[in-house]
């Protein structure tokens, strides 16, 4: 059995498990959230504690250890803002970033039969996407074909290879990869959990469902997070649909997404009041995980970003190294480059007065730093050495500077 | 107010801040578990929800995401390990390891004058109990003194410093660094939060909370974690006697300890029917974080595994690379090789009778595979290649030969 599938732009419906709609844009699961109350969060760990807003329930191994992260708040990150500010540490999953979430709800399905006969997942991506769906993939006994770009930097290639996919290396153009694979992807019994595909947002709506249910019986006044191919932030927006029509929460957050300034073709289209996102051609940043310059979801996005009155804004490099940097200082939290996007995604929201100082707003910080600190160009310039024999010394001028 | 602090050997109490007994052993906090029932737990965040068991409230900021873990288990594992495994995901930490326990519970009790008039913490470490104490010490806005050997890898200094430390290089034996920072830290107002100081164990003891509340109202049959300093073993061996003592559970689970083959003083003193341990001369093995030749809460961790009815084993390196690469092909879980131990630990336990095949026991997976994953040597050889022009024929050959 699968799942009616519907377009959240035209509002066609398909049984087929395709994952655009025949106007072109991206389809949703057409799931009903019925009567849904935060009284019927269940006990399953995670993200199963929402399985009555779930197409699948929770199976054995690994996947109980998606969802379920902390979100934390830290005053000296507050006074950066200038506003409150709560963290959703997305990187306490076993792959380190939200993607988990994704790949836990679309293997389950697949293993339970719910996207057709398919003998194999797939996925097209270079980093946190590849890793987890290996993984999980792994977990569930399916093999998993990893498809990513031709220059890949090979240490990142061994993260992904280390759960045994078969991964291969694709000469030519990506977003066209994306897009083929979907298309042909079900004649070859592959399903393949792209990062906007419907199962996958499926899963990822859990990040604002946790999101809200912290807040309950308060709703946030706007959730941030960084924006990349729009699967996140379609699964975000469907979240809050879901909770509003049940009636969980009295109103819809506002979404505000943000990119990287080099690569920011859903705020470029947002500034420009487009109907739609068209293709850019992309520069270098640091965030190099959602520089993505032909976003598969960048008009949902958009969409999701008017109709709950949030924006869709884009910052530069150098106020992500800072916003980075304020996370690890200040708070004690690593991420990469491109998580750091929503903490200055903030500032810049607060600065123009699109976000209150009285408002509480949760920055999603999408994945850990650990898989790439040493590259993060955070480290403090100088480190001191001293002989075992002059410790004495050292500790007495270290706390008198210090005091 | 500081608390008094207890002996586990000689039983002598002292209200000094101090780590060691004057019989040379380590101390304890002097707590009281009282008539502590699971019901008691609260809806605190994290590890926290034990604040009862603890000497120290929760404050704000990142200590919220210290603890809470998942557990999960995996039927290629229990077929692997021959027995029940439930793996406990250590490594979703905020900076990826068990250690962020002790760093948020020490932190915090600095921080609320617990431990005297401090003006600083440090710790003595090279690798994730640094990033641990740097990280909540940044959050805490304490200064942070962090002591590493001359030999560090520049890559792991990195990792240490984006959290804005002072980090020092201290050429000299490690050993007597550790212990000497315990004795002249107090006058200086440094608290030195290394592995096994009374402090540090008492968030420690939270690992074994979590688990024994999983398996309530029944008791797991046994845990089994990595040991190095046995700072953490005296943590779990402590929170077993408080929950023995309020009743909360009705038998002790055998504790077991795994060392690996080319370091493990612990695991000869067992083997020997040793009443302390004794310094060794330690060879290279992959699990170098917890390669310690003169285990400070060495003869406290033998005592743990004797009177819990464990013991201490050793586990060669290819039986390490081994446990790595099933926990990543079979159940999609990285850890650094030192966490492997613990599952090879339980074949090498089930093979000669110690463990059953129908226990239950939790395999502490203490520390994620994501900050060495490039480097785990866990990668399968061969990656495809193919042009975009292919694709079709390549998904055509894959399915045929997966099927």
């Amino acid at each position: 059995m699968t799942h009616t599938r519907v377009c959240y732009d035209c509002g066609a419906r398909t049984t087929a498990p395709a994952a655009r709609c025949d106007c072109g844009e991206p389809l949703w699961l057409d799931t009903d959230p019925g009567t849904f109350d935060w009284d019927d969060v269940s006990d399953e760990p995670g993200m199963w504690r929402y399985e009555s807003l779930l197409p699948v329930s929770r199976p054995a191994g690994l996947s109980a250890a998606a969802g379920g992260t902390p979100m934390v708040s830290d005053a000296s990150i507050d006074a950066v803002a200038g506003t409150n500010v709560h963290l959703k540490l997305e990187g306490e999953h076993p792959t380190g970033s939200f993607k988990d979430r994704g790949s836990a709800l679309g293997i389950a399905a697949v293993a339970r039969g719910l996207a057709g006969d398919v003998s194999a997942v797939g996925t097209v991506s270079h980093g946190n996407m590849a890793m987890s769906t290996a993984a999980f993939a792994a977990a569930a006994d399916l093999p998993c074909l990893v498809l990513v770009p031709d220059d890949i930097p090979p240490e990142r290639l061994d993260v992904i290879d280390q759960f045994d996919p078969t991964s291969v290396t694709v000469a030519g153009d990506y977003g066209r990869l994306y897009e083929q694979t979907l298309e042909r992807g079900p004649d070859h019994g592959i399903v393949f959990l792209n990062s906007d595909v419907p199962l996958r947002v499926e899963g990822q709506k859990t990040t604002a469902l946790e999101i809200c249910e912290a807040f309950a019986p308060d709703t946030p006044d706007a959730l941030v997070m960084p924006v990349s191919s729009g699967g996140h932030a379609s699964g975000a927006w469907k979240a809050l649909r879901e909770l509003s029509e049940a009636g969980a929460i009295d109103r819809i957050p506002a979404l505000y997404f943000v990119q990287a300034a080099a690569c920011s073709p859903i705020a470029d289209a947002f500034e420009a009041d487009a109907d739609e996102v068209t293709r850019v051609v992309g520069g270098e940043t640091i965030a190099y995980s959602i520089a993505n310059p032909d976003p598969p979801s960048g008009t949902r996005a958009l969409r999701a970003a008017r109709e709950t009155g949030g924006a869709v804004v884009a910052v530069d490099d150098d106020a992500i190294r800072t916003a980075q940097r304020a996370l690890a200082v200040d708070a004690g939290i690593t991420v990469e480059p491109s998580s750091a996007t929503a903490l200055a995604g903030i500032q810049q929201l607060v600065e123009r007065g699109d976000i209150d100082s009285d408002d509480h707003v949760t920055a999603v910080l999408t994945g850990t730093g650990l898989k790439e600190a040493s590259a993060s160009g955070t480290r403090s310039p100088s480190t001191d050495h001293v002989e075992l024999a002059n410790l004495e010394d050292y500790l007495t001028g270290f706390t008198s500077t210090d005091d």
